[in-house]
């Protein structure tokens, strides 16, 4: 029987730490092949390379660890999952992982994400696909508390398929806060970032800005991701690109918009 | 009475003609102050500027119609907005609108699109806001026929507000379309771009990539924007940025993920 073909990407880079131990993973369960940013592209959302030319070239970052097959890409994660089903693979992935990201994407992070975008991006065509991050910035982060829960649930994912025009937001404790207590399937909190700009001047006298900013929960709900991953659990939200505020669309409806 | 404070931005920059003309509409309802990229952000989706220096300045473009104060500033949309709510703001908007894009962003290209981040950012920050798209990719696209229903569809947000969690996407057929029909609320239309890689080789001899591709209709329902907008209508669509497929969460949850 043909192993299940798993497409392996991120935003952090092809040399991330998170991605490494997501395709050490991912090579226990089917034939892998990489195709990841050659540069961290935390932030990115959705974007794609269109008004600039893409380059990718085969790698070997990690001979005993790594995927037979690996390629970084000049762009963003989204491009990358375009051109590995169009140009690199030469048959359809059975499931796309991105991540591991170093840092959460649970709640409004995923309006941001790099790493979501390219799972969404494979959703679009139609392919099972998920997002994998901890909440964990440190590029040192440790991985090794994840093994089993991501396993467990790329196996799932490939036995059950994914329900139509959905994708999967997972999101894990850092290894610090305990054991993980076990998976909940959650909805995304609402919280926004309370922005602050950093004001600098630079050497040659220019003012400029750093973003930064508090995350802000709004929302006091059990059952979000963000109050799955306080308790210890790892939450999975699953995500849609179908943006249509179906409840307002009858509100709307009831504007002026037709009467001159 | 206080006019109302209006925000503008958009993706195509800050000389756009598409910006040019909204901020000629808005100046007729309220008080503008235009923060917007210096250069062209197309296809950025919701990007945002962590890794990197943002800069911003006072600029004046156009004397004439321009808007009372206009910045330039070096992020994606996103950034215009978040930057214009922080730093250079003195009140809250009462709305942000943000376009008017060269080119559609019906469909799933609203995932892609800085118009819609920009929009949907403000949105987070809990300000009525919308996205006006032309389905024309020129440059010097004709908006000249735009006018009456983008002030209506602005003024009816004004006095009504918006849906909690809801901006919207409003795409208008191009001029040489024929007259404008009337204006529908609609679902985002299914649909994916069937993409093609142009592969070319540098003066150095080194492969690259030109990403193109065709847009794939996946949808013949009569309530879509797609079809308003083939039917001489403009479309608008109530988006959302909770991306929770709630009706997936069932499903999901009967997946054996806590089981050993």
């Amino acid at each position: 029987m043909l192993k299940p073909l798993i497409l392996v990407t991120n935003d952090d880079g092809i040399t991330a730490p998170g991605l490494r131990h997501l395709i050490y993973l991912m090579n226990t369960l089917g034939e892998v092949v990489v195709v990841a940013p050659e540069s961290p592209q935390s932030g990115m959302g959705h974007a794609i390379t269109i008004d600039n030319t893409l380059y990718s070239k085969k790698v070997v970052i990690d001979k005993e660890k790594g995927a037979p097959a690996e390629y970084s890409c000049s762009g963003t994660p989204a491009d990358c999952v375009k051109l590995a089903l169009q140009e690199i693979l030469d048959r359809k992935p059975d499931i796309v992982v991105s991540g591991i990201n170093h840092g959460s994407n649970s709640s409004i992070n995923v309006i941001y994400s790099g790493t979501m975008s390219a799972a969404i991006e494979a959703g679009i065509e139609g392919i099972p696909s998920i997002g994998f991050s901890l909440c964990d910035y440190s590029w040192n982060a440790d991985f090794s508390h994840l093994g089993p829960s991501i396993i467990k649930i790329v196996q799932e994912a490939l036995d059950k398929g994914m329900p139509k025009g959905t994708v999967l937001n997972v999101n894990m404790p850092k290894s610090d806060a305990g054991e993980i207590k076990g998976i909940r399937v959650c909805r995304q909190a609402r919280a926004n970032w309370k922005e602050k700009f950093d004001k600098r001047l630079s050497p040659s006298g220019k003012e400029y800005y750093w973003l930064t900013g508090e995350f802000e929960l709004l929302d006091k709900g059990d059952d979000t991701d963000v109050h799955a991953i306080d308790s210890g659990y790892i939450s999975i939200v699953p995500t849609q690109f179908d943006l249509t505020a179906y409840h307002a669309i009858q509100h709307i409806s009831n504007w002026n918009l037709n009467e001159s």
